[in-house]
Order: C-alpha cells, then sequence, then structure tokens
C-alpha cells in the first residue's frame, strides 16, 4: 500500500513489495504520453468510418463498446468501476480520508454523427490516465476521486444533469439521435432512469469538479498557446423568430406593392450580425435556421421562421445584445409593413462561472510545467457547467486544430493532450491539498 | 337553324319553329349574367371545404366531377363533345364554312391545392356561355367555335402544350400534385398520351385563340378598371442558387472569424430586391426559397440553397436585370469571403406577346359595351401562352378583388365576369369577320 504525506517527500512502497521509484516531490510526476496516445487512437477505431469520421452516438452499439474499452482502462488503473442512476460510469479511487468529499474529473467518449476523436475523448482518458499515474507513482490523495465517463453529453448533458439533478421527466421522454428516448437509453447503459428526480450528488456532497477538453475554437491553436484556463461556460439563450407578411404571386405583384416576409428575414438577419460585431466583448449571436413560407420558388413569401442564439458568460450582455437587436428588428418590420415576433425557448443554459482557486492552480500548474496559458470562456457548453451550482468546478482547454470540432478533421497533437493531462494532474494534486474553497 | 350574315342584320329563326328576338346588329347579343353566375357558384361547390377554399386537383375525382359538370353545360349550350388526346374537353360548335380554321376559346377547372372559384373557371364557363349565347340567338358564326376545359393548367399547361406540342416524355412521366403522373392523369381522363410526342394542333391548324381570365394581380381593382386588355404573357426564367461560406460552431465561432453563409444569401437577397426596385419597368424578382444549411439553431450556417425567379415581357429585359443581381452579388460574396452561384433551371417560359389585332378587337368590344380598359401584361402564367407560337393569340383579363389568388378568398364579382365574357363574344364575333391575321 503506498503512502503520501501532504506537500513533503514520499516513500513509496507497492503492496506487491516491489521496489518503486522515490520522488522528492509530487510535482515530477507526469502521465505517460504515448500510453495516453495510444488509448485515444485506440477508442477512435470505434465507431469510425471510411472517412475517418468517427459515429459513437449516445446508447448506440459503439457507444457501448467504447465504453467498455474505457471501463478497461479504468480497470487496469485501479480504479473500482460503478455504473451510477444516470448511466455515467464511475471509476473510484479511494484516498486516504475517507471523511473529505471527493474530487470528480471526466468528460464524454459520445460523439455527434461524423464527429471526431478528441471532443470528450481526451478529458475522459486523461483522466483515467491521471489515475493511472497516481497509481504507477503510489500517490495516494487525501480525497477519493472519482473519474466518470458521462453519458450522452451530447444530446444535452444528459449524465451530468442527472448528477446535479437538473434532468426533468420531459427530457427523460425526448427521443435521442439513434430514437431511443433517454430514459430506454440510460437503462441500456445499465442507469436506473427511475431515480433521477432526485439528482446524484446534492450541493456540497463533492469537493470540485475538473474538466480537460478541447477548445473547439481555434483561439490557442491560432495564438499558439499550450493551456486555455476557462473563466467560465457562457450562457445561452435561444429564441424562434417569427417574421409575417404577406403572400402573393410573384409574377403578378408588382415589386413595390410587396410586403416580402423574406426581404424583412434577411434584414433581420443582417440586423443579428451588425448588432453582435458592434458591441464590445465576447458575446456571439447567430441566426442558424431560417425557413421561407410558402417555401416555393414562383411565391412571394408571407413568413418566415427563423431563430436567434445568444451566447456570453455575463446574462446581463445577453439581454443587452437581445435588446438592441429586438429595437433593430422592430424597426425593420415597421419599415416594410411586416411584423418580427421574438418567442424565447426553453433550451437556455445559464453562464456558468468556473471557480477562481481553482483556475489559480490550473495557471500555476501550466507555469510550473513550462507551458503558455491564456484565460478564455467556453463557448461551447460542457458537462462542467452542469456542476457549477453543486460544487467548485473548472476546465482546462487544451488547443484544437483550426478550432474544427463536432467533424472527423477535429485534430489535437499528443503532447497538447499530455500537456493537458500534466495540468489536470497538478491541479488535482494541488486542490488535493486546499482545506477548503 | 339561325342564319347569319356578316356585318348586316340577321333574321333568326329556331329550330322547332317558335318565333325568336330579331337583332338589328350582333353587336345586341349579350350573354346571361346570371346564369354565368349560376353555373359559377355551382361548379364551385365542387371541392370545397368548410373554409371555403376549392381543391380541385388536376385528376382528383373532384376534378373528373368538375369536367363533368362542365360537360352537361357544353351539352346544353349544343357544343359536341370531344375528348382529344391530351385529355382537354373539345366542345364544338360548326361554323358556316367548313374550310375556314377553327376559333378557340376556353381556359382550365383545375385548381391549386385550396384555391379559389375563378382562376380558370371564368375563362371556361364563359366559354360555354357565349356558345350558349350565340346558340340562343341563332347566330352561326363563319369559323368553327371551339370551346376548351384544358387538362392541368395549375401543374404546368399540360393540356395546352399537349396541342401545341410542347408536353415532352420526362414532363409525362413526372408526378402531379395527386400522386398520379401527368401520363395515367392524361389516361384517366379520357386521353391518349402515347401520341403526345407530336402537336395535336400544328402552327397555322387554328384561326385564334381567346383567353378570358381573372388577372391575379390587383392592378384592375385598384384602379377600378373593368377590362384588361393583356398586351402579353410574361417570361420566366429560374436559377437555383448555392451559397457557400463555412459551417462554425456557434457558440466558439467569434463574430469576427465567420464565413456565415446565412449573411451573405440575406445580402443576396436584399440585393435582388433593391436591382429589382431600382431599374425602371414592369420586371419582377422574387426570391421565394431559402434554405440554410446544416439548419440548426447552434450551429454558424456553412451552405444555403436558395432561388431566384425573374418575370417580363421583353428576354432582353429579364436577361439584364439578371445581370445586375450577378454582377451585385459577385461583390457581396467576395467581401465576405464567401461564393455565390447560379445554376439556371429548365423551367422557363419564354415572354408571349399577344397578338396586335385581337388586343384592338378587345378594346373595341369594351369600348363599345362602356367599359373602361387599360393595357396590362400577364405576370402569371396562362394556357394562352402555349397558343402564341401556333396562333394568333390574345387574353382578356378581368378584376380580382385585392389582386388575391389560388385562395378561397379569391373573388371577381358577377357583373365584372358578365363584362369580361361579353367582350370575348364580341372579340369573337369580330375576329370572325376577319379574313386574314
Amino acid at each position: 500500500m503506498g503512502i503520501s504525506i501532504k506537500g513533503l517527500a514520499v516513500l513509496v512502497i507497492l503492496s506487491n513489495a516491489i521496489p518503486t521509484p522515490v520522488f522528492s516531490n509530487d510535482s515530477d510526476v507526469r502521465v505517460n504520453q504515448d500510453r495516453l496516445e495510444y488509448h485515444i487512437l485506440t477508442l477512435g477505431e470505434i465507431g469510425k468510418d471510411q472517412t475517418g469520421a468517427t459515429s459513437r452516438l449516445a446508447y448506440s452499439q459503439f457507444d457501448l463498446e467504447g465504453r467498455a474499452y474505457a471501463m478497461r482502462l479504468m480497470n487496469d488503473a485501479g480504479l473500482k468501476i460503478s455504473i451510477d442512476a444516470g448511466g455515467n460510469v464511475v471509476g473510484t479511487r479511494l484516498g486516504k480520508d475517507p471523511s473529505l468529499k471527493p474530487i470528480m474529473t471526466g468528460s464524454h467518449i459520445d460523439t455527434v454523427p461524423e464527429g471526431g476523436n478528441y471532443d470528450g475523448v481526451v478529458g475522459s482518458l486523461s483522466a483515467i490516465e491521471v489515475a493511472k499515474t497516481l497509481n504507477e507513482n503510489n500517490v495516494i490523495l487525501e480525497h477519493t476521486l472519482k473519474v466518470v465517463i458521462f453519458t450522452n453529453e451530447e444530446g444535452g448533458h444528459v449524465g451530468s444533469r442527472a448528477i446535479s439533478g437538473r434532468i426533468t421527466e420531459d427530457m427523460l421522454n425526448l427521443k435521442s439521435q439513434i430514437g431511443l428516448t433517454h430514459r430506454e437509453g440510460i437503462k441500456k447503459l445499465g442507469g436506473k432512469p427511475g431515480v433521477l428526480n432526485k439528482p446524484l450528488h446534492e450541493k456540497g456532497d463533492l469537493f470540485a469538479f475538473i474538466e480537460l477538453h478541447v477548445e473547439q475554437g481555434g483561439v490557442l491553436d491560432k495564438e499558439g498557446i499550450n493551456i486555455g484556463v476557462v473563466t467560465g461556460i457562457v450562457g445561452i439563450r435561444r429564441w424562434l423568430v417569427d417574421v409575417i407578411g404577406e403572400a402573393n404571386h410573384a409574377g403578378t405583384t408588382q415589386m413595390a406593392s410587396r410586403r416580402d416576409a423574406l426581404v424583412t428575414a434577411a434584414m433581420y438577419v443582417l440586423a443579428v450580425n451588425k448588432v453582435a460585431l458592434g458591441l464590445e466583448g465576447n458575446h456571439v449571436a447567430t441566426v442558424g435556421r431560417l425557413a421561407p413560407e410558402p417555401d416555393a420558388i414562383n411565391v412571394v413569401p408571407g413568413k418566415v421562421r427563423t431563430t436567434l442564439e445568444i451566447r456570453d458568460l455575463s446574462a446581463e450582455k445577453i439581454q443587452k445584445v437581445f435588446e438592441v437587436i429586438e429595437k433593430a428588428s422592430e424597426r425593420i418590420a415597421d419599415r416594410n409593413g411586416t411584423k418580427i415576433i421574438f418567442n424565447e425557448i426553453q433550451q437556455n443554459a445559464k453562464p456558468a462561472p468556473t471557480n477562481k482557486a481553482i483556475q489559480d492552480e490550473v495557471k500555476r500548474a501550466a507555469r510550473e510545467l513550462g507551458l503558455s496559458f491564456s484565460y478564455i470562456p467556453s463557448g461551447a457548453g460542457h458537462d462542467a457547467q452542469e456542476f457549477v451550482p453543486i460544487t467548485p468546478t473548472s476546465m482546462i482547454f487544451v488547443p484544437s486544430k483550426g478550432g474544427v470540432s463536432h467533424s472527423g478533421l477535429e485534430f489535437t497533437s499528443a503532447n497538447d493532450i499530455a500537456n493537458g493531462a500534466n495540468v489536470l494532474l497538478k491541479t488535482i494534486l494541488a486542490i488535493d491539498k486546499f482545506d477548503q474553497f
């Protein structure tokens, strides 16, 4: 059995009595880059098609195979495996003090259709690699470490929501990408959807949560920075937007007599873009869908159904951007004798700021490892955001080539991944020594 | 049997020897407004739904019932009924001189889904009413009169194309709105699709073709004018337009880094509108369809498939409008680092100018009837345009309330219809006296 004394030199003796390396300090511990790369490439073969894209959709056979592979790695890393009620795979490594709350880390291995090999996988297999590394180096943490592979991140953070209690009956009854409801899918993974009306972890149950992930944006890659210290996960608000004009015969209705809903919708699209570009900050505003009615080549559109999505780290900023867009839209609609109606939809995510103290440890770890770093918000949603309401939470980003994500072309180098895994390892070692937050 | 002497007073005696009114001149002959209105309202009941809209789709049971009703009226008007190879119902009234080419008039009674009670019906039943009126007044024309109810106008002028030989094998194999191919549909109506590789009437076979129709635009109604002297049926060119940008994650791709295909498409829509409004003339340009890809609320669109349609009486003008739009689109695409690609589709109609001499007779008829009139192009396509290449052709428009068409709300008053039918009657009487065009 290994022995570890907080902040001091440690003599480690394996339980099978074979002599092992002696470290003067935890800070010399490093993950095995080649092994981690090999694991990532091996998992990437499960669900890969001829184009090199991976479709390991949640609840699918490939998802089950991927989870089985991750469980083999967990087992090999000395983690005690269980499936929680949300279908999450949980690998537990007991700490020295059973009275201390566990530190949790992990990510997901399900993909979008024709997705890549790094989104989620990097954080999942790095978390296992961290556990394996701790094991190999006979480092025993004060806190229990829980490594988690979350259920169906791509379908709406299903597993992480189950943990924090944000999964609803309605959501459980929704169909997932492969056609099973989340309820059926969770059951298929070995979970117990029937008990998910209560959180699996109440606020205060966990000591901290940390997730390593590829950036998905192109900022770190473009600027040549090794580590992103994630300041938070942006909030998201979404609207269905209806533009009402008047449908008319495209041959007999003179240009000046038209109340063309598509012309108004085009002005709306440009207004969204102009407002978002014009206001200072990192917010983004997107019109992703747009459908004219009746959608005929020879009919002046009478109605357009379109959308709006705004993201920012500040809820106030999102509101501000929306108000400016709404006002501009009103002017456009009036000018054209049309209407633009905004209906907010309940698919929103509140901004999820990460924990400052953990941010500091991520920064310190990067610095000690000789890595460059930058503060960066996450524009994408992540399992981590589900933990913000219940525990100190943080994220570590590594570069993703060209910012490409949800694509077979997604790429992060083995070295960048190992950097992130080492930062994760050092951050866990550091916060393990915290008495409290 | 009636006797009619060109341009002179006529003594008319019914074949059953009952004395009939004596006219000093053909110009006193008028249609029966109440009867015509009753026929139109009766036909309107066939295929009517609870909302008041009529769905008498070509080849449907309601279409067959409508045609049966029209054939009863034709029979009652003394017309000899046949079904031609295109499935058109042809009612023939022999003229005095069998060596003269026939005058043809007619329209269609099929409707769009949830269409109205006047589009096509007015011209069809007025043509029968004209024959009935000639009969009642024992007026026998020099030329044989052919009253036609055309097959499936709404599905692409199927019957009139069969007559002029513009129907192709490909078109016959296309599915119509109710799911039958045109080939199957024509067969169902009693036609012979197998022989449609040749025109039913060669160029020069007919003396003239005239079609009465509701305007479908709102010009006559707005300006309070009784009769539209149609100068021609506009030409139509259509393009599929692809806008190519780059799809990106809507959360992680900063506003300034986007190559949003929907933003470029919006600029394209506004450019089409601006160019069409800016150039002088009666042309119209319409973007009726637009679909972003991948069409997700949280993805910056990477591609947009949209359309362009331009109509005008002059082919050169259509080309000019297109070139200005194409040039503006190039500038927009370049500015945004995107592409806009135009692919013209083969659904085009050449401009179909109507015959000047018949226009003059329509004008004269209106004037003699004390009706106001105006020269007007047809922005909509009509069966008449299929006759322009093979015979002198003209159209008469009557007002349509608010320009509403292809809707249960379509309306033309009984008086306006009778005006049009009387103009049709007088125009036929007039050109019957032509020696040649």
